[in-house]
């Protein structure tokens, strides 16, 4: 892990650019930490760039809220990473499945999902060991945001992370469904009731198939990028429950 | 309003017992407050007595966290108060189709309900009449807790009621299901996923009914009585957005 570029906020916040290999990242850390800080990852849909406000508002809410570090990096095939035609494929597929009002067959959902799933894992736990390795950083480790597939992946294949909130807002292949009985950490799942580009019973099933013990869902009211913003606020209090 | 009984926390929360003619109550009010308060009243599945460990809990975390003050009122029917043979018999009713493994039909629930609906709803504007004489009670109203049926009604009818948190932990009659429709106050709905004596796809069908804009639905793990400590602080919360 290569730091590239450094910034520090009025709040205190220092966000760092890196790169792991090819993959780009950010890391914000608190202003004031006296002890190493637990990490959050921070999930979203690709684009780190196109991202960053909503990211960087979320990591800095987390600092200044409850003394977290938060880090986040691009997707495969997003953003400046090289593209791939499959993937490419397979999401036009969806938009036309999409316009038409066709129902997204579960063929197209492996086809956008699972590569990305069984990429982004892994490259996500490799930035794990190696912002694990900073003095600053230390203690439980959650993960936030979407893609939920992969939220889903990280909870059952990574004992490092102790907690998750996941968005339902995204395609979920049968497999991952079935992975998701196999979670056991605390969950606290997010739905938005009228999200466009969801199917709102199959997100209920989801949070049904979860195995673990603790699991709330909050529902909100609105689009996909509709969530209220005191959700902000409690997911603080979620992490904050299970990472301190 | 006739105050029978005070006695004054460790916290600084008073607690009186009070009657409104033959209707027993309890007010607790914060230790130290400069200004009017915000009432809520918590709604409960009556008998006083028997919920009163519960209700002297909620209420005192709602004095404390947020200097509310709050109130109950017994139910009809309920507690101390003269029994209704037909509440008995609906009530009766409903246990033997739960214990048999039957559908609950509409007409029992309209049996046991809706009287307790008619006869509750205006018992409760009385009193609120009556609190918002003491000069400590003051501003904005919140309802919290069960009977549903009884805080929909109320979310309609009574428009001193800001925001509402309800528990779907019951019973709701098809019309009260129309009349949630016309709710349009702010609205924190608790689902418990395996609450023995509740139906979740009515719980999420009314969730889905209700007509106010802001809505959150908090679904847990657990059954009727399982509700999670947590949830406690994210209702002072809710109701901190909406009555402050």
């Amino acid at each position: 892990m290569r730091f590239t570029s450094e910034q520090r906020f009025d709040d205190g916040v220092l966000e760092r650019e890196f790169t792991l290999g090819e993959i780009p990242g950010i890391l914000w850390t608190p202003g004031s930490a006296s002890a190493p800080a637990p990490l959050i990852l921070l999930g979203h849909p690709g684009g780190l760039q196109k991202m960053y406000p909503r990211l960087m508002a979320r990591a800095r809410h987390c600092c200044a809220g409850e003394g977290f570090a938060s880090a986040a990096i691009e997707l495969p095939w997003s953003g400046d990473r090289p593209r791939s035609a499959a993937a490419e494929n397979a999401r036009a597929d969806l938009h036309r499945a999409l316009e038409a009002g066709e129902p997204v067959h579960d063929e197209i959902v492996d086809r956008l999902v699972l590569p990305l799933v069984e990429t982004a894992a892994p490259e996500w736990r490799a930035a794990l060991d190696d912002l694990l390795t900073l003095p600053e950083i230390g203690g439980p480790i959650g993960y936030a945001g979407g893609v939920i597939a992969i939220g889903i992946r990280l909870a059952v294949v990574e004992p490092r992370i102790s907690a998750a909130l996941l968005f339902a807002g995204s395609f979920v292949p049968r497999a991952l469904f079935e992975e998701a009985r196999q979670v056991t950490i605390p969950l606290q799942v997010l739905l938005q009731w009228d999200d466009e580009g969801n199917d709102r019973q199959m997100a209920l099933d989801l949070f049904d198939a979860f195995g673990s013990k603790e699991k709330t869902l909050h529902a909100n009211m609105g689009g996909h990028i509709g969530v209220p913003q005191f959700e902000g606020d409690a997911g603080n209090r979620f992490f904050a429950r299970h990472l301190k």
